[in-house]
């Protein structure tokens, strides 16, 4: 199929790849005139057969929103655009709406799979009509990788962000999992080879895992990970997950710690604990610890 | 080579299948006469050419220590015992230290497979010098899967049950870990083929896992597994992970609410909650709620 | 000082009863005409002298919404409305901005208080300018504990609020933590007598407080609280508290699990739960508790 | 009423001071001569009249183990000893049978106060039988506060510490729970006189207490804590009261988090973190912090 990828960094790059390997004719658009295919938004619609497919691949937000509107300008009744990009969900509704005024569909996607893509393909979850998302399948399918990957996850925009940002609050929270274990077995002068325990657990166990994959190569390289500094970013996701379940009176213990680890891990030194240093020094003339961390 | 098996339950019983398909001599005792191969521990013992293996796999605590106190009268210097059973990490430095007044080795053994280990395979992870360990290494060769799942993990006894245990730790946060995020698209009104998505996640997804793929059946079988109570046992391992935890100072948020979320499944009411509601009643006139939950 | 008081439920009206004890002029207006003193938010404003305050204790949401329009319609500049109410902190900002097109005034003002408050004193947090502040001060002072309870907690709209909600956040937080306690003294057969134990903490202790006031008057009456549900709803602070520790990357998992908590009292049965006993009984033939609870 | 003190540090020494003012003869030992009355156990003991009354004041452990040994060497049938160090309430039924084959009777108590209890009082919890408690009770009556502080919580040995035990449990919850909420003050440009609202909040509001008057000082002598460091050490009364609930599987989630993040503030770096932050970089190519915090 023809289709439009507006936003070539990346992640869109790699998309652009991997569509070519697959014999669809993509045209490309970025800011940086190093990346792009045509030069301008206006250029890449006029370069589309109709009905025009445009994705999405830029930053939540703002430029999001931005680049919905400029091709809400730009695209015709029975188009179609796609925002595989990291969107809250509820922005997803509102982006339905500007566009179906026009007649204009919307699918929402997203997507997963980071360097691996590339290679693998991309596990997909979009939400949109039926008529929307079939215009949008043979995209689908060579992205996705060869063995599964894909879902329609339900009809109402918003339904593929949502799948993807509780896919990412699970991940935040198994990978937790895995570095709770882990710094127990460091803690303890029992296990001695723990990056063979780790490979071990690949085959047979309850916890076998991509992610066990990943941190038992990470292992294998650096075992007491010492080149690594404990710190962890966290994407909107996450965030949005607990959001989310907070919103629906839901119980997220686990999620919710996995995200409140990755605060921690970039403060320099916890307010909080700070408090909790004045409040025993009142109290029982504790010993206090002043001056910086480290 | 030749083996002794105490404990032909669910666990041993297949091991020793397993065993005996690999082409290893196995004698099996059991209280229950239907399922053992000699009468008794001595018969065991009596039927084995020295040096003499013998692997037990009955339950932990009481049961393991009187096996290992008789294993220890009936055994010899170079024999060894393998405990493979559930036993606390700290039960095995007592185990060992009692054979080895005596000259018998100990191997620790923790065994992970349920009812998949007979087909696939058990994970392995064990404990002991390496002179015991070779003692063994055939069996454990036999029962573990072909592509990997064993680890010699430590010297000290203990290391293999301490690693066993932590890998339950790790199990029980991973499937909290889905479980929230399955509660969360259950209880928002989006994505309307919840099965799917999870299908969906096992190719391509950071979050592909063995676990991945048993909810996922599950979910097939009963989307809104309207058949289930939402009720989980706890075995030792994981309520011991987090005391050691505890004892070695390391934070392990996320596997210690996964342990509190089972104890609060088997609560017909919660205490604290009920603790909550007195104070709310107390200071605010809200409505209290009386009575049998359901 | 001369009022206006809209909303006249159990908060409202014990409000205008300590205001009128403390001898202002309260004018008082509510949709049940059983309560009110005139019959409009029209007479209540025209019954005022200039610069007339008016002090809405209505709902937040829409309730709050509404009232503050139509007072923004019917006073001029130099009035002043306060919003006693719960609204989230949030809402301020667009109260103060639509009343301060027309030069009227707006402080928001988080009340703490329930039952007590009419003999004791109200907690007063607010926000405003200080010339805005001070022409309810009178009211502030009257309403408030005579040995403190009032603070001007910012200038920017929402600073009250902001602080009332973080009140109530970590009153969250503390209530379980007693509740946490008392479950451990109930569930361990050694402390006979809880409500004396909770009883002597009230002096000496780093743990008194009101609140441990409140749980042993509970106790004495109740011992096992046999007569309570473990069930507990939560207002919109808990979760607002929350939401605006995630969106500052502000670690909260003591907070954050006490209102986890409330959610999980409510429900009959746990999906997480449920979700995890269908994976142990993928993996281990584990028994399946199926059917209601209870 | 005569008493032997045994320990004579900060608690001890001004636990003496205090029974003195109340007109009580106390016998102090201690290993320091310029603290002590007598210079030996056996004097302390010589210098009593029957039935002798000893108060350990010892650090918990070997130390206490030793003393209540020697002392059951040294006593008499119908003597009392008395545990009021922090003793894990699990030595108290080994001390307890330990003078009990000798017929002396064992009192353990939490005592609470710090540097407080001098002038105000210490709150104290004891374990024990009516007739061993009643032999102490003139000590109890002038050591704790005028207004209350005192329980017998229990007659089976350990009752007293259990109890002071869930009070510190408690304790470090409560800590949290202000310690959260400041964080999130300080965090947001939007309440500017925080340590005016901590002092507002201690009339009036559901969250007053003693711990908030503490903070609250603290606060007003450095308002952003600038002069301490986020670093809290744990006593052995919070870990034990989460391993008691673990093991009596009561959910705990508050408590155990508020424990947890004293670990976490005693760390250089997390290793959990360093585990997360391999995994990142793995799958996605994250950037990378290397080397030391700060």
């Amino acid at each position: 199929m023809d289709i439009g990828l507006v936003g070539l960094g990346k992640m869109g790059g790699n998309m652009r790849t991997r569509l070519r390997q697959a014999g669809h004719t993509v045209v490309g658009f970025d800011f940086d005139p190093a990346l792009r295919d045509v030069d301008s938004l206006e250029a890449l619609v006029e370069a589309l057969p109709s009905p025009k497919v445009v994705w999405v691949m830029v930053p939540h937000g703002k430029p999001t929103h931005d680049t919905v509107s400029q091709l809400g300008e730009l695209l015709s009744e029975g188009d179609v655009v796609v925002d595989g990009g990291n969107s809250k969900w509820t922005d997803d509704a509102r982006h339905a709406a500007e566009l179906g005024e026009k007649g204009i569909g919307f699918v929402d996607c997203g997507v997963s799979g980071g360097v691996w893509g590339l290679e693998n393909g991309y596990a997909l979850m979009c939400g949109g009509s039926n008529e929307d998302v079939a215009k949008v399948q043979p995209a689908f399918d060579s992205l996705k990788p060869t063995d599964g990957g894909f879902v329609h996850a339900g009809r109402k925009p918003g339904a593929g962000h949502f799948a993807k940002m509780v896919h990412n609050g699970i991940e935040y929270a198994m990978m937790q999992s895995y570095a709770e274990g882990w710094e127990l077995l460091e803690a303890v002068d029992l296990v001695e080879d723990v990056p063979a325990t780790f490979d071990s657990w690949r085959s047979g166990t309850v916890i076998r895992s991509w992610l066990l994959d990943l941190l038992t190569n990470a292992l294998q390289d650096d075992e007491h990970l010492e080149a690594l500094r404990g710190y962890a970013d966290d994407s909107g996701e996450g965030r949005w997950t607990v959001e989310a379940a907070i919103d629906n009176a839901v119980p997220m213990n686990v999620i919710a710690a996995s995200l409140f680890a990755r605060f921690t891990s970039r403060q320099e030194d916890s307010p909080a604990m700070k408090a909790i240093a004045a409040m025993r020094n009142q109290f029982g003339g504790h010993a206090v610890h002043s001056g910086a961390k480290g």
